[in-house]
């Protein structure tokens, strides 16, 4: 299959980075064919723009190349792996914009001729979450873990159903030992090699 | 009070930024000092730095002024207003970026001596958001208001128990007439100039 994995976070020694390189080795121990998005270390650009907006329902909704290119790399894959900080409760900001800005009409969905959304991401057959948090999973629960839904719920409805969601999260982060981040990022190699 | 407006649209001629007029005449009606931050027209960066990530958890995590500026506002602020488009369930990349560079340690939340969060917007009275919706409230429900909950849960637990959230969403914005966005826009005035 073909594995796209998309990470965001500004520090390059960050464990996110850890967990991006544990996902994409479990994914080429399987034999899938990865590609990485690394959003920060291309200077990916947050925030759509007004020229984007102003497209955003007309057959051509995208002006960057680079989001071209990554609207390519969803079309093709059949896997979509998303590797974050949680911050405020959900996404950062830069794979939120990441959504907005590549997931447009005619790349994630289309409009139907009764102004229904149809999912247009098919081929999807997983969409993998790992996220790391600062706050433990009761809390996480009781303030709603918004990444995750945006992800497992709204991007699931553009892939269908035979898309399954799997989610591997590091909870407490702060106050979790060596140990235990180093038994994370193997269960991270771990799922990613098992996915069939 | 003192009411801060916080606006995210790429558009100049935006319905969010008639609601965000809209709000503005209602709280200046009943006689509060407003402040708008239109964080587009400012040229808001939307994704937190390496810099900033690496000093999150300092005594000086603020690098950026305009971040220092609205960090100020955002202390000496008794109602918050939030106006936006809901984009894949939740906040535009640059508002949810907002929140990360802005509502930091030392502004939003302090850690205590023993590692829990504690909130420190105690002066915040109201949380008010505004938003446009391009699907029915049904489907914003069974897909899950990221927004909507990021505000009214996560940003709340800053706030007190004081804050009262209250939520004022115009769905199936796409299909809606005049009429009805013209009703949406009186509402809003009317809301906020009844804040006490």
């Amino acid at each position: 299959m073909r594995v796209l994995v998309v990470a965001a976070n500004p520090c390059e020694d960050s464990f996110t980075h850890a967990a991006a390189r544990a996902a994409l080795d479990g994914a080429e121990r399987a034999g899938h064919e990865v590609t990485l998005i690394d959003l920060y270390a291309l200077g990916f650009h947050a925030a759509m723009t007004a020229g984007e907006r102003a497209r955003y329902e007309t057959d051509e909704p995208i002006i960057d190349p680079m989001v071209a290119e990554h609207a390519d790399l969803v079309r093709s894959s059949n896997v979509l792996v998303f590797v974050y900080p949680t911050w405020w409760g959900g996404l950062p900001a830069i794979m939120k914009g990441w959504l907005e800005r590549t997931l447009v009409p005619g790349v994630a969905f289309a409009f139907t001729a009764s102004g229904k959304v149809e999912g247009a991401l098919r081929q999807v057959r997983h969409i993998v979450g790992i996220s790391t948090y600062g706050s433990p999973w009761a809390y996480v629960k009781l303030i709603n873990d918004n990444g995750r839904r945006t992800l497992t719920r709204a991007l699931r409805m553009s892939c269908g159903r035979r898309a399954k969601p799997k989610w591997i999260g590091l909870y407490s982060m702060d106050s979790c030992g060596d140990q235990e981040r180093k038994a994370f990022l193997d269960r991270v190699t771990h799922e990613l090699e098992r996915l069939d």
